[in-house]
């Protein structure tokens, strides 16, 4: 029997398990036993484990996450915050940033004083190609372009943050009917690898309150891609300034794409507790 | 800044938050801060905090719960085969059986061999005005009576543990529309105190398989009452042996009614992980 030590953080009520993984470039855990350990009722219950490894090239650390269903993805907007103050935690020091690999190339998280961590995102992809959506031909861009769910026609805007994104500006983003209007977004024959959609009321121009459906995964307390990309779509609609807040259910994002290249994306990162379990 | 101990169990998915309060008879949290540390996302995570206090009378422990909710119920038979497993890893003996103090009165959870847990789960209550129900007069048994829910007519057998039980004996459990009938049955009018509703499959005499809608909670893993008073329906319209193995959906327990008198239920209690917070 093995003894495996482990501290809960949540970015936004989006939550991990994170471990100690520095030793070995393995994982401590089969995305299998990730799942048993991620299960709410009989293990310990997160989104998803993730993994802090020893640095490849000239990175800091490396990080890999196993979701909650087995599945790995290439990066976490929220997690990659969670390992950031883990591995400060650890590491017993104010360092600032960490160049972290992951699946989807070097992330720099910058810890801020007031414990929060600032991420950049990368660009977004705004060709309908790069979506991908049918709405428009593979090399336009999809900007309050009409599409047609159920009864009733929207106006959309869609933007790849490395996972496709359709954002719908509305008056009152509450009385949304998300759970019904969720899937018909996702399953729409114009999206043909599905889509994440966000509904965003705009308060001020720098304050936006949004309810986001995931691909797969339903109505969310959090989603820091989804947030990026409703920023970039209000910027490219005239509704947003480039340095936005955005409310989600579980608290609040500052999104910055004052480049106009990268976003950048500012956020909490909290430890829960720290726990131990029999392998 | 206080620092809190805490180990997590479990009895079939039904989870708990198991705290060492024998050296007082306060519990150490309020039932608010029980409720944000039952928060899934934000918090550890659970069903509920269960707190091992001081004896009362010739009791060896008193046992409190404070749901998720911040509600605090009389009894829960799934949390006190968690808290029997904690006593004694906790006195570090191999006690067999514990009489607990709870606001039902003293249990006396009785630990197995195997690691699973006996308790006594008191005697059923049958008479129509106990459950309550209007489907026959106050002094009357209601066994295989006719009730129409939406366009059907289904035979209810009702049973108090102690909370109101409706069993519905069918065909073929997997292909019950619980979701929607789980809320009829709760809220029919002849039900003034709301119901907790038992469909059960007999596939033995002494195996049923069941799937169970909590009143306030909805479909939930496992119900130790609703098992009890689904074998006693049974056993009363002659479909069950008194002592059934009742297959819930979080796992197996073992149902006795053999007295004619109060009920058994043998089930798991497992310990899952130990942990540290701070309040």
């Amino acid at each position: 029997m093995t003894t495996l030590m482990f501290e809960k953080y949540h970015g936004l009520g989006n939550d991990f398990i994170l471990l100690d993984n520095r030793h070995s470039h393995e994982p401590l855990l089969t995305s299998e036993q990730a799942q048993q350990i991620c299960d709410r009722n009989f293990g310990v219950g997160a989104d998803g484990v993730i993994f802090l490894l020893p640095g490849q090239d000239d990175s800091d650390y490396t990080m890999r996450i196993f979701n909650s269903d087995g599945s790995e993805p290439e990066m976490c907007g929220n997690g990659i915050r969670c390992l950031a103050q883990f591995a400060a935690q650890l590491d017993g020091q104010e360092q600032v940033t960490y160049r972290i690999h992951t699946l989807a190339g070097v992330i720099t998280p910058e810890r801020q004083g007031d414990g929060r961590v600032k991420v950049n995102m990368g660009e977004p992809r705004l060709l309908a190609g790069q979506i991908p959506t049918t709405l428009k031909a593979e090399s336009e861009k999809v900007v309050d372009v009409p599409l047609t769910v159920g009864d009733r026609t929207w106006q959309v805007t869609t933007v790849s943050m490395g996972n496709p994104h359709c954002i719908v500006f509305v008056d009152d983003v509450a009385s949304v009917p998300l759970e019904q209007l969720g899937p018909e977004f996702e399953h729409h024959a114009q999206f043909p690898q599905r889509i994440n959609t966000e509904f965003i009321e705009v308060t001020q121009g720098n304050y936006v309150k949004m309810r986001v459906w995931e691909r797969g995964a339903g109505a969310t307390l959090a989603c820091g891609t989804g947030a990026c990309a409703s920023v970039v779509a209000g910027v490219l609609t005239g509704r947003c300034d480039p340095c936005t807040t955005v409310e989600l259910p579980g608290g609040n994002l500052e999104i910055d794409w004052s480049t106009g290249g990268v976003v950048y994306m500012t956020g909490p990162a909290s430890f829960v507790f720290s726990g131990t379990l029999n392998l």
